[in-house]
């Protein structure tokens, strides 16, 4: 392999790869970066097994062929070559030298037969979605999965492809969020994508683009720009969510609140209840939100807010943290808080967007 | 104590106190911040026993007093505190509470007479640098001295009082960073101060500001602003630093070298060389500075640039942190390297400022 490339392409094929390089303590060769150079193209491919990334960019290719660089040294030195013509090429059996002005770098490369291939990716369900509204609903559901690798399917964001609509679902059994868009693709069914990819490549889509995806019964395909990941499904059931939100005639209570207020004083009532059980106590009322929290070691915060209310007087306790997640994530000026009874789950909706939705537990006290 | 301020100088006097809280770890008290209310002024003040941080900011004050509240909490709470008037009063024995909008924080508080007091400094040694002057000092001289707490003289920074001057030298005894600055305080003589303090008063100090100081026996006090610090001093003897420079004759090498592409190559080089020895070989020739680095695992680097260099051709070897933080931290487009042989000292100074001076001695292989 010999390419020539321009500085600041490789920097951002770099950058773009390394975030699935992995660590040294894995397979030796996953911590690598593949090159390999093709027509007038330079690709670079990067897996962690769960996810893998491959990024093209242009580049004068003199001699095709494959080498595999250690990944977090070769990005530490494209981050500090100088600007404009940089040469890559294959010396020794698995070397890769990279020459720019008086000076060239050799680094000692790994075998690319070990690297694992990129798979391609062949599916019933296949379309694509604007990249600021998958940004924007990836940001609004993600945060509710769980962390939790002991139950897998909650670490997902459930993917439910139906007749015209995309419905994203992420929850950790405390609380869920749903949104749903426009889908124009073909193919109809459920795939549960995990949420740090789905988080990642959110972060990569420009906002002028769109996000092409493929899925087939094991992997899902993304394409954005010159960036394209392949990332495992998790495997399993996933609960149903239209069982779990209570229907309409369940609600005793409907709140309309406003929203940046009421973030504001979550903020500030986190900061007492983290240091206790990590919950906030409200009461809803006659126009008047109050809420409460405290923490034995350090005091007792108390206030409340005006918000329009309608049904009857409810005292309920959430965990803070569910609380201010949604609330930095909702859209919209004012949010309605509907909810079912003191131990029973709440929902919140926003003004702004109809399609958003957020359910939250109460904590039972004692 | 009961007091009202405006929420943004709050913030401000909270924040820069915060700098010196202790962790919990400690005596209890010393995780706290001490309030105290005179005349129109509300006094924050924190110490963790090295330095001692207090600030000043204007208040409203119907009645003094001091209290003592959790600082690490305190400083999360004013962070999200709403613009516009905050009341703080005391309330209970110790307690304080804080009220904005319709709502209020009671902060379970420490007994403030267990609080150490800021202690007074009078000093023989007394007078004014312009910060930013004394930020510049600091950048270029507080990174090179030592980390190593078993040598306690070494991890200090020495500011050396002389008629009309202040020398202000630092040095882990592998290298050393020395500048002189004018000084039209009074009084003369020599006082070690922790690196570690004179970097976060550098911080402190506005472009515009002054920084008074006065030094006693054990005491260092610095001011300037609204903000007061007083830092210990390290006892111990310092090496005579005009001993350790070579003198003029020592030289049998001198080079011209331009500063940002030295830098960009060190940079590149220090990728290779950090995972191996450490270390990057220099070659000083006719109009060539050539570099060599090396890791078995990683690869080699090579190259070259131009100079212009007097006397005979001479290979040494540095470490590579040494030569990249001098870098990083000099002024001026050109610099100067000169050196008494491959493995005695070499100095680097710039064309932009004669009073600074690096000496950096050569790593010895094998």
């Amino acid at each position: 392999m010999k390419v020539s490339c321009q500085m600041e392409d490789l920097l951002y094929g770099v950058q773009t790869v390394s975030r699935a390089v992995s660590g040294k303590n894995t397979l030796p060769v996953l911590s690598g970066i593949l090159l390999w150079a093709e027509d007038d193209r330079l690709f670079l491919q990067s897996t962690n097994l769960e996810l893998a990334i491959e990024c093209c960019i242009p580049a004068e290719v003199e001699a095709s062929g494959k080498v595999v660089v250690p990944g977090k040294n070769f990005l530490d030195l494209v981050r500090f070559l100088p600007q404009g013509t940089i040469v890559l090429a294959q010396t020794g059996e698995f070397d890769l030298t990279v020459s720019y002005e008086n000076s060239e770098t050799v680094f000692r490369g790994m075998d690319p037969v070990d690297f694992p291939a990129f798979p391609e990716v062949q599916g019933d369900i296949e379309g694509s979605i604007p990249a600021p509204l998958f940004k924007k609903i990836v940001r609004q559901v993600a945060f509710a999965a769980s962390t939790n690798e002991a139950r897998p399917v909650f670490t997902g964001v459930l993917l439910d492809f139906i007749e015209g609509q995309l419905v994203m679902v992420a929850t950790d059994t405390h609380r869920l969020a749903k949104q749903v868009i426009p889908w124009q693709g073909k193919g109809v069914g459920k795939v549960i994508v995990p949420a740090k990819t789905m988080q990642e490549i959110a972060r990569f889509a420009a906002e002028d683009q769109q996000i092409d995806l493929i899925i087939s019964k094991n992997q899902i395909y993304f394409r954005t720009g010159q960036v394209a990941f392949i990332s495992r499904v998790i495997n399993g059931q996933y609960p149903d969510y239209n069982q779990v939100i209570p229907k309409k005639e369940a609600f005793i209570t409907k709140s309309v609140i406003q929203s940046s207020r009421f973030l504001q004083e979550m903020e500030r009532a986190s900061v007492v209840a983290r240091e206790g059980a990590g919950v906030i106590k409200l009461h809803f009322g006659q126009d008047l939100l109050g809420f409460h929290a405290s923490a034995p070691d350090l005091g007792t915060i108390d206030g409340h807010m005006s918000i329009l209310h309608q049904g009857e007087e409810i005292e309920v306790v959430y965990n803070s943290k569910y609380i201010l997640e949604v609330l930095k994530n909702i859209e919209g000026d004012s949010l309605y808080m509907e909810l079912t009874g003191p131990v029973t789950p709440g929902i919140i909706t926003s003004d702004a967007d109809e399609n958003f939705l957020y359910l939250i537990l109460p904590v039972r006290i004692g």
